[in-house]
């Protein structure tokens, strides 16, 4: 299903990790060790809005998006999931999942936006990547 | 489809006006005229995130949001929608559905925590939820 004119914003690429390819979107990592935090990114070219992706193709992107939540909760155990297609920095359409916890750096605030990001050191790569990837290996 | 033990939010009902319900999700707008801002409430008891509600009842959430998003779009075009579950304040499930454009109070930044709500005046009420009202007829 990979569209060949599809590319990567480069924001997207310089601010996070790869992870794996599910059937519609890219999965990565963003590079902020503040909260665990995924990315899906359909690989369709110009995309913007979900209503810009035909419906089935809507209904597989949901599927994903609730695939890579359970998939990071089962790693990264969370009070709360956040959800959400934002788009207004980076366009290219993207769906952000992220781990929240009581006392994490932006909680009860919404995480865009707030201070810095604090790359992940070496260490925590070596853990949480792999684990990242073998809790999704079930979808790829 | 109607869930007998429903009650929506007490903070959710402080916060909006009843628009409309569709086949799954009640359909509310935020009072604060800063920007165009619906929220979907599923009409089920005791769910707090999407990965509770039941596969094919995700499909029809993600169908409703979609619903909501065009006529929200329709209504008061926009520069980009905002599409979110986050529930760190208010637990009880719900979907945010943003218009957003250069300028508005928040831009680009997330408008969750974002200041002061602005209540709407009378005559906005008069304009904006018929307008909405009209536009979601087709999927009530």
């Amino acid at each position: 299903m990979s569209g060949t004119d599809f590319v990567l914003d480069p924001r997207l690429a310089a601010d996070t990790r790869p992870i794996t390819s599910l059937p519609l979107c890219d999965v990565l990592l963003m590079n902020d060790a503040r909260y665990p935090w995924l990315i899906l990114v359909p690989r369709r070219h110009g995309l913007i809005e979900i209503a810009d992706l035909p419906d089935i193709e809507q209904q597989v992107l949901w599927r994903e998006v609730n695939q890579v939540a359970l998939a990071l909760r089962s790693v990264a155990p969370c009070e709360k999931l956040n959800i959400a297609a934002l788009g207004i920095i980076v366009r290219q359409l993207h769906v952000h999942v992220v781990a929240r916890n009581p006392g994490d750096a932006a909680w009860p605030g919404p995480v865009w936006g707030h201070g810095q990001a604090q790359p992940y050191q070496q260490v925590a790569d070596e853990s949480l990547i792999p684990a990242l990837r073998n809790a999704l290996a079930p979808y790829a």
